[in-house]
């Protein structure tokens, strides 16, 4: 049996990013209709534009290493939706906010995992332009997360407690 | 219908969690198991006996609230591990390590939002001790995803490369 190269490594790793951003641009529409306070919902559909740029940016990391874009089924971000839908089912009321917080914020940090790898290996092999458009994705997502700790202190966890 | 309180969706969060750490407590000595890198294989195995600290700190939370420990079934870290799996099962060679390290991220910052999000509902309501046993864990999955980019960086992904 072949050994992996890392190469192969990272193209399975891009794969499975290409099959994730595509799985959460279908579940935000979901999360910003169910989202109460404002500035949540247009966190949602602000994310919701930021993942379509991250999904190109893929396209270019997979052209730059001469690979057709292609998808890897990632269970684990089918798990992470389907325990948000869990939530937006089961929870009532204004903490609904508070789980839809937490339920992005799993997203997120799957992602700012996954980028951090895909980063850590094509910096490894010198694959400056795929790195720097990865890196580009992992600030972005690292800026996602922020952004949902500061509208959870900032007054969603609040308004929950008040209920 | 009863709306949710804040305090119904933090035990809904420990009942995930609670899940969530029996399932990777059963996978890393798989894990482990499968690790070439003598520190990667002595990681995983640490991070058990860390998990199952973890397990006894949800169990003490459960009790500082007055609930029966119980698990709420997490779709997520069962797709994180399928994903791992996956990954053992296809990826040959000195890759393996790699891949190792990119799979237990992902768990590492599963756990790591799941705790932020339950510490900053404990924090909100004002239970302390609860809040301070969820810190602690944190501390150890954040210690955790470090030491794993620590040894990605000293020579895993180097090694890899070199295949």
């Amino acid at each position: 049996m072949k050994n992996t190269t890392l190469h192969e490594l990272l193209i399975l790793k891009l794969r499975s990013l290409y099959d994730s951003e595509q799985q959460i641009s279908k579940a935000l529409p979901r999360m910003a209709q169910r989202a109460s306070n404002p500035d949540l919902k247009k966190r949602f559909e602000d994310h919701l534009a930021e993942t379509k740029v991250q999904i190109g940016r893929l396209e270019k990391a997979f052209r730059e290493l001469e690979e057709k874009p292609a998808k890897l089924r990632s269970e684990a971000v089918r798990g992470l939706i389907a325990d948000a839908a869990g939530m937006m089912k089961s929870v009532k009321g204004a903490e609904l906010d508070a789980a839809l917080i937490a339920a992005a914020q799993y997203i997120e940090h799957y992602e700012i995992a996954g980028y951090g790898s895909a980063i850590a290996w094509a910096k490894e092999m010198g694959h400056d332009k795929v790195r720097g458009l990865l890196e580009e994705s992992l600030g972005e997502e690292e800026g996602a997360d922020q952004k949902l700790t500061a509208l959870a202190t900032r007054g969603v966890n609040d308004a929950a407690d008040d209920m």
